[in-house]
């Protein structure tokens, strides 16, 4: 799949397939290090797998480091974890000694001195977690941070896409929602541009970012337009207390005009694949007949390869401390 | 102890012992089945075998979900998950998606994504259990859904029973307190009459739900009734919340007319067995003396045979999936 | 290390090295003790041997049930556990049955009933971890309790030192800050006492307990006096909510008279050693300065050796269950 006709994703000669540290986001990664990742993942996403152990990552301590809440992003890494045979060590710090009043360096060191031998990190600033990974000994997976990356949810996005389409170069893209304060979309973004596909961006315009253009991703504030011919459709999950601010009027008006309908959804291909990295509001950003669709409904699918795809990142980030040959 | 003094204990020639996908309740299940899995539970009851591993379900993921808090049942689940082998994972679902508004059946779909192989589920909604399992792929325990069925409860007591008098058939047992809200009672009722126990309904006027006397249950509002003669006396847990409304007047009025005291307990038999669930509010459902009294007394031992009760069903529920010979 | 040198670190000929079922506390630990502690830890605390999995608790249960949060501490005992191999299951008690009003022997004896094999307890009431240890068949290892003891706490200050400084035995140790309430303090004070330090105690008039000198420890309100050719200083966490009372008048008049600057730490010897049990506060008991000096700070290793100080302790309390020759 990643071969002749897809060029750009061939690791070219005496390139190593993953160099990096950390996965503290999409950007940055080159098409074919993104394609190896999702490739890493391919063996964990079939079903038959599920009960597959390897102990590929026994013996090694795996700490989830959870600034903010997101009991869904938890449990997938930590079944990733374990089913990996790590020894998994999961704590919402959002509750302890950072409200004690201590820095997040200071959080960053004391984790580091208990000697993981993995750390996922999810913290509410943008930035958080490269700062930490820059203070500790050991891999670092960005398991979100404020608006800025979560590039495993981009990744699974990806490899749920490439499951039902077999490809993602030429896929016509709709991401619609709160662009604006989302990571998923940025990672996503930052994804799917570097893949090939054909990205458009749909929001309100006081939750659209400015100079999407750069990206190469084209901007509408029309669902209409930006659905036109779509192979996929992503929703965004609606932040309500965003609608406290002067962001928007109302969920029923965010509805009427950016809710994914099945009249909308009718501007889209006819085969097209809708996804939503959940959890979602429904009667919100997306109606509950297009949510249930099995047949164009991509939801839970997203939620099986993110389980895949976080075995895959947890493996390949801790192939240099194992000693793997190619990677030590 | 299953054999020909209780032939309504024995399975029928032809018939399987458990045919069921789910533990969703007691209600349903033939006499047999509930044996059996008291028979398997014996196995692990015994403190001689706290440290026996059989790793019946290693490579298994076993995931807590419990949308309602409950230390002592979830602690229960999680060592008998682990001492069974099983990767265990828990979430107190309460504080996360389900506030974001995600609906439980979006929940139920996202958990069976991430292919469990046994889910155990705590809710505050009666059905709500049932629901989840009729979406999901996996065995489904019930670990309590509102008012409605708590089966592991019921089977641990009865296997607590079974220990002490080595038989159900044909006890006195007299469960008392506030049977209207307690899904341990009801759980019990069908447990105890469908192995053949006389059971007594004992709690006040207002807590006490119509008609039990289709389930062959008798029904009084005065403790040295109910008491009488009694081989077993099963306290429910008063749940001081109700005393805010218009159920109790207070807990002094409580314990004064409903508390089991030593002058009550002296109607019951004298080898009588003094049962809670915990945890116990000493002074308003039970008299501290009565609590500590080491002869009568099986509340810790209750505790005990859960985890022996919890590692049958996660056994027993999981031999389809494991391919064992006369389940698969 | 525990040799001629330090004769009374010798285990006398024909005694247990370490006889005591619990680790409730130091006070009453004999100093050879303590120091074979000390020599158990230091298999752990090697870096190199992080991924060392010797597997001794596999098959064991332990339980931690913290009735008072510490993220960190909590961790660390999971990873101990974990390392070692046991089945590990975290009960964060505070929110749960004992809010339900169960008194602490209840869930004492119910915790005891699940069968655990060792117990990690942290309570925020002096005595309360002693209590549940009367009551239960299995090690009790004391987490903290009230301004009581923190004895893992201390062994892991212990270890520290003498990793850094070869010995305990005529060191001069400053302890400063909130002497009165600190667990820290007091089980330190036992530690360094038993162990032949020369121990100062610093600390305002309202923080700093009566009657010092009959633990052989001398005291002063005087940082400078404290200070004075110090080959130790450990600088004791400020508990914020201690400011609202009566005890100190603010955060800046503790840092100005009791904070841990650059021109305090010079009265200290030139190789002085900076200790924090964090987590800090920043700029009310420890200048930034001083707590990021990686020549003189040695907080991030305490972290380091706790894991290994709680390994070993887990390790040698369970050696009498595990039918270990000679503890048995």
């Amino acid at each position: 799949m990643t071969a002749a006709s897809e060029p750009h994703l061939a690791v070219p000669e005496g390139v190593h397939p993953f160099p990096h540290d950390h996965l503290l986001g999409i950007e940055g990664l080159k098409p074919w290090e993104i394609a190896f990742l999702l490739d890493e993942a391919d063996r964990w996403s079939n079903p038959e797998n599920t009960r597959l152990r390897e102990g590929a990552l026994t013996g090694l301590t795996q700490i989830n480091a959870f600034f903010e809440n997101s009991t869904r992003t938890l449990v997938s890494f930590e079944i990733a974890g374990k089913r990996l045979g790590a020894d998994v060590v999961s704590m919402a710090v959002g509750a302890s000694s950072v409200k004690k009043g201590e820095t997040l360096l200071d959080t960053a060191l004391t984790l580091n001195a208990m000697h993981p031998d993995v750390l996922v990190i999810r913290h509410e600033a943008a930035g958080a977690v490269a700062l930490i990974a820059s203070k500790v000994d050991c891999p670092v997976l960005n398991a979100g941070d404020g608006a800025h990356e979560h590039p495993t949810q981009a990744l699974l996005d990806a490899l749920t896409i490439r499951h039902r389409k077999g490809r993602l170069t030429g896929l016509k893209i709709a991401i619609c929602g709160d662009i604006l304060h989302s990571r998923v979309a940025r990672s996503n973004f930052h994804l799917l541009a570097s893949m090939g596909a054909d990205v458009r961006a749909v929001a309100p315009p006081t939750l659209m970012p400015p100079a999407l253009d750069q990206f190469g991703i084209s901007a509408t504030t029309s669902m209409e337009t930006g659905l036109k011919d779509a192979d996929v459709v992503m929703m965004l999950r609606l932040q309500r207390e965003r609608m406290q601010g002067s962001y928007l009027p109302s969920e029923r008006e965010y509805f009427r005009f950016y809710g994914l309908t099945e009249e909308r959804l009718a501007h889209a291909a006819d085969d097209v694949l809708v996804m939503h990295p959940g959890p979602m509001n429904r009667g919100v950003e997306i109606a509950t007949s297009v949510a249930d669709d099995i047949q164009r409904s991509a939801i839970t699918e997203q939620v099986e390869m993110g389980v895949a795809v976080r075995m895959a990142c947890l493996d390949v980030l801790t192939r240099r401390i194992r000693g793997l040959e190619g990677w030590a």
